[in-house]
């Protein structure tokens, strides 16, 4: 029965990849447009593709060196699980952002050729659905064959003492640790390095990507604004061609690879948990404990096939002229299915469950438990979601006040947007910390890792509406800069703005999964290594709290880093553009600047700063763990959690309402305060600090702890066995 | 014996109180000067005492609902000792206030009459001692009168099943809560009540002081930079008075309090911790349990005597010509005097301890731990300001770093500003991290607590240099605007530099004992409530995480709150100074503004302010506690400081650097941008943005951890007994 579950899971992720193919070719068949338009995207495309095409030769020496040393040294199959997933989440970064650079002008062109605002969402939407199916179904699919091949059953969690399998080990360790500490480990090991493989690519994607779209972005401000005096997105800036690549190298490629990080990373927390589960009740039935093991894989499918069902409907359908509503009604398609047939399906798993081992393994109100987190999850999702919207957007008052309180400068327009940001994070964090304790209640740590997969079980809705965003925002650029009908442009900031909106919602599902899953792979660590006879700790124990004092530090170092990089960064950017701007024949447009310049230093100046971050991810666990012990580890992954996450939402939010409330004074919104007034110069000062909040910082530091996490629960066994030969304590 | 140590720290209070008492009338006695100066300071004296009358107007109405709730429900005698700690640090801060601004004119006189830095030193000096020596004096005679009164024994922690000393009730409890709960927690809630009693008194100074402060500050600079294009600090805007007035009202008055909270915090946590471990050690002798509880007050009494020493030889000495040197020759004197004596008394009261005893209490190298564990806090701090410095001191990389990118504009310098407030948190939270771990490693959590004693216990000094730097501060103030000899100015403004040197270290000391006091006082709650049966969840409970995440999001809420609330008091005093403005006379210097509007407003606009951040850091483990759990509220202890450290090092270091940055350009230093430029604009939006975040937002974070962590120890048993009648969850 097992074995039925995940080859239909499989045939489903591949009915879905053709349904992403069949987008794909649809999507290159569609015409391009005026000559200009298809110079200019060319310029585009290839930009980005020089960028991908660098990236990723760094990103394989990377990932090469780590399948070497996990193969190595800790266990072969962990090291192909490990490239499978750095595998699978390049090849949806890579097949996103060539179809997003397909689309953009596509998706011009067809505003111009119809005038249709339906026509142009259809367009700009299916070059987003190949992004966001292709994020669930290969996600999915990698996950898949692992179990498939790994098999499902307490062999994969042998010689446990209690367990009472001694006699069956599934697989050999090589090298350095001993095979018997590995054996515990199995079936986790493979899984959180699957999960790790994403991650890594994740992290690369997300730090260099940032790093180059907001250098190119910032510079081409510096340069237009402060230092030349030419009006926004001025093609005589060398640096602005660089920022329409930065935006499909960060919002498509980046987002890709972060939303299959976050999707994996959930499901891998859930199995972690139902092994530790299987740990503290050594009378679980096998049946049991492979539907706790299978169930976010069935969930998840369920999940691709209402992505599916809500994208295709919405495709097919006649279009009306609002687009927001259209976009909205694929996610509630997509939700509605999934919160159906995950009812279904936690039934068919649980249903026949003995009462006794539901108690016992916390399912408080029977084998309904885990489908009210899962639903719960989805609710918390939404309602983070709608309080980003209420701090970000222009139509509401924290937004409107930041606006107003530039009219008084840019220290008041800073303070005020800081303030804006910091009472944003009251209401989510209070929601995620309710939902925690209500889903904990419900169903035990299971309910609140099924509480994480419940807001990203149809991810790939949320992605194709989010990857939706920067393909309208790039067919905008393509329609100012190729001098088209200002009514394409009119159509395309129409679905630019509903992309914003998607986009608050769509962070609200990332950041609150982020914090279930690194609380479900913080117990799993903890249930694990309690599992191997290290005492557990209490709460306060001092090398906790000393780790969770370290964990703190090194998020705001985190911070600092990609901070201080971009702005290096930007200064570098700006200093060559204002070399070639110093051609007197480029100023006046007489003469092209040399866009590739600046492409090509953009591209190295991001990839030279890539890898610190992500080694810091994987040692600083890995290290600390060694010398200080797994109490300090557990320390280090709470304390960077609790840190992460409020200041990952001020990021994004304080980010988005100095955008929107630029945008606010730019629509002349604020009497006496119009585009080029000194609170709109205030705004722009205040947009410019968002730029490298939001768009950098805040998109990575939700990887970073979840990276932090799987690296734990990856390499526990290793942790366990160094520190026993060289730790300071143990 | 116990009570000839009560006595001999009593008697060198009184002793210290007669030399604060001697300064003040020496102060008084001094000549004040022209009658331009007589007039001016009078008017900052009037201001600042009618902020004063008001402020504790309001302070005394909820202390004294307070002491009826403490008196009704809780215990009598617990009540009484709040009130006495808000009036000792009443006390302190109004004596510390009315010194000031006493000695702010006749410092200016001194350097008008000498010219020589050496005697202005002395003057400046002698009015930061009465401030310093007050805060230690005062916060250690309160306590030690009420130990001296409970008496030190096991009597006071009755009714203990394994002290086995149930038939020694020692007081009666009243009202709601049962006797019985209350009985285990006689001491410590006399002794946390007194500490909360002055860390009340703390916040509403810190919130209402800054606020004041900062938004008479930033008000004036609107005025004057932005709406009216006057030079800084020109007498004509209405708001500088109220400016001169706040510089008194929050670095004098909020900054004593806030010590002396910081310091009888630390003394009461590790009484906390001592009635911690004679539960977890119930076989411990008396003699030693006495002395782990005594320990704390000779420490400190010995301290105080340090710091005598220390300043008094810096008075009588013939002064040189550089100030930096004379006023760190009074804390290496106080440093040294300490860890001399210090050592002395460790071995005086625990030399004669027996092996077993000390092991079983974690002092690893026997009686010496404890005062190794001092050393350490004690260099810690030192460290801690080293870096604070490094961050913040225009001689360094990071602030001359800020400075130049502000040639780029003002988005530039405040995200380079926001990377290295980032940056430099992370050496002071890794020293504190693994002070942590080394201290509590030697000497179990009482070392931890002797480490924030180390930090601590020569107070006096710290504060009587914090206090000479505003008080140099306005004596230039009062140079510029009674239009004196230039020379005076000079010679003022190099004491104006020393005092931001040695603050950058007293930074240190008041973050990193926040920090160890905290966690002290972490650990004795959960001892305390383990003692009383509650289940002491593991790290990875999820209520501790919940509570975590919700600590987290308040910390977020209370900085937006401190934040929200000193811009709009600004845009408030800045309408009303524009009214006043707008008249011609007043513009044109023929007619003198109306101060006292402003003045008054400013009063009323910070008091309006002052209640709601204690009240939620009152009500919130109340609340949370009874509904919640004990374990939740440890979540919200944990999860609110780990975030609030960083946060409050990132506040005032980037906020000190944007600071000093601005003074860097104002400096001539960077070629081609001086004073005016556009890059001297932009490092002013710098300054201003950093003057809320290190004076209002920074200062009152580590009271806010503390002041939570003593309620939750505080009222524990009534959160235990409510809890029990209507709690969610146990």
């Amino acid at each position: 029965m097992n074995n039925i579950w995940l080859w239909i899971i499989i045939g489903l992720c591949l009915l879905a990849t053709c349904y992403v193919i069949f987008n794909y070719v649809r999507i290159k068949a569609m015409p391009e447009g005026t000559d200009k338009m298809i110079k200019m995207s060319a310029t585009i495309r290839e930009g980005a593709n020089v960028f991908i095409k660098k990236e990723f030769t760094t990103i394989s020496i990377v990932i090469a060196v780590m399948v070497v040393l996990f193969s190595l040294f800790i266990e072969k199959f962990s090291g192909l699980t490990y490239l499978l997933g750095a595998l699978m989440s390049s090849l949806v970064c890579i097949f996103g952002m060539k179809s997003a650079t397909y689309a953009n002008v596509r998706t011009a062109n067809r505003a111009m050729e119809t005038k249709s605002i339906g026509e142009t969402v259809k367009v700009a939407l299916c070059g987003g659905s190949i992004s966001g199916i292709g994020v669930q179904a290969l996600g999915l699919i990698g996950i898949t064959i692992i179990v498939l091949i790994s098999g499902v059953g307490p062999q994969n969690v042998t010689t446990l003492s209690g367990v009472g399998l001694e006699s069956l080990p599934s697989y050999e360790g090589n090298g350095l640790i001993s095979i018997e500490a590995l054996l515990t480990n199995a079936s986790i090991m493979r899984i959180t390095s699957y999960s790790l493989g994403c991650s890594t690519v994740a992290m690369f994607n997300r730090v260099a990507g940032g790093n180059y779209t907001k250098a190119a972005d910032i510079s081409a401000d510096i340069l237009g604004k402060i230092r030349n005096d030419l009006p926004e997105d001025d093609s005589r800036v060398p640096n602005v061609i660089a920022d329409f690549i930065g935006d499909n190298v960060n919002d498509i490629a980046g987002n890709c690879s972060d939303l299959l990080e976050s999707f994996v990373a959930t499901i891998s927390a859930t199995i972690a948990v139902s092994i530790g589960l299987l740990i503290s009740v050594p009378t679980m039935a096998l049946d049991f404990f492979q539907a706790l093991y299978l169930f976010p894989l069935v969930i998840s499918g369920a999940g691709l096939l209402g992505c599916l069902a809500g994208i295709i409907f919405v495709s097919i359908k006649k279009m009306g002229t609002n687009p927001s509503i259209e976009l909205n009604l694929a996610t509630y398609i997509s939700a509605m299915f999934e919160f159906v047939a995950s009812g279904v399906l936690t039934f068919v798993m649980f249903g026949g469950a003995d009462e006794g081992t539901l108690a016992l393994c916390g399912f408080k109100l029977g084998w309904i438990s885990p489908w009210i987190c899962l639903v719960l999850g989805l609710i918390s999702g939404v309602a983070i979601g709608i309080i980003t919207e209420y701090y970000t957007s222009a139509d509401k008052k924290p937004t409107r006040e930041i606006a107003e309180y530039a009219t008084e400068g840019e220290a008041f327009v800073v303070t005020k947007g800081d303030a804006v940001g910091s009472m944003s994070c009251l209401f989510p964090m209070l929601i995620i910390g309710l939902s925690l304790i209500a889903s904990g209640l419900l169903c035990g740590t299971y309910g609140i890792a099924t509480a994480a997969l419940g807001m990203l079980s149809f991810v790939g809705t949320t992605v194709s509406i989010d990857a939706f965003g920067p393909i309208a925002d790039n067919a905008g650029g393509l329609a100012e800069s190729c001098h088209l009908d200002p009514g394409v442009r009119v159509i395309t900031d129409k679905l630019d703005a509903v992309g914003n909106t998607t986009a608050a919602i769509g962070k609200g599902f990332a950041i609150g999964s982020a914090a279930f899953a690194t609380v479900s792979l913080i117990v799993a660590f903890v249930g694990n290594y309690g599992a191997h006879g290290v005492i557990i700790p209490d709460v306060s124990n001092f090398y906790v709290i000393a780790g969770c004092l370290v964990g703190a530090a090194l998020i705001e170092f985190f911070i600092a880093l990609l901070t201080n990089n971009t702005i290096t960064s930007a200064k570098e950017l700006a200093d060559v553009g204002d070399k070639q701007l110093s051609d007197p024949e480029i100023l006046t447009g007489a003469k092209e600047p040399n866009y590739n310049e600046l492409v090509s230093l953009a591209t190295s100046s991001a990839l030279k700063k890539m890898l610190l971050p992500s080694i810091i991810a994987i040692m600083v666990p890995l290290i600390g763990g060694i010398f200080f012990g797994c109490n300090f580890v557990v320390g280090v992954l709470l304390g960077s959690t609790i840190v992460a996450i409020p200041r990952a939402i001020f990021m994004g939010n304080s980010g988005g309402a100095f955008d929107n409330a630029k945008k606010y004074i730019e629509s002349g919104a604020l009497e006496g305060h119009g585009k080029g007034s000194a609170a709109h110069k205030a705004a722009v000062t205040g947009d410019t600090i968002g730029d490298t909040r939001k768009d950098v910082v805040g998109v990575a530091l939700d990887i970073f702890i979840k990276m932090m996490s799987t690296v734990a629960n990856t390499l526990f066994v290793v942790i366990l066995a160094l520190n026993g030969v060289i730790g300071i304590i143990a």
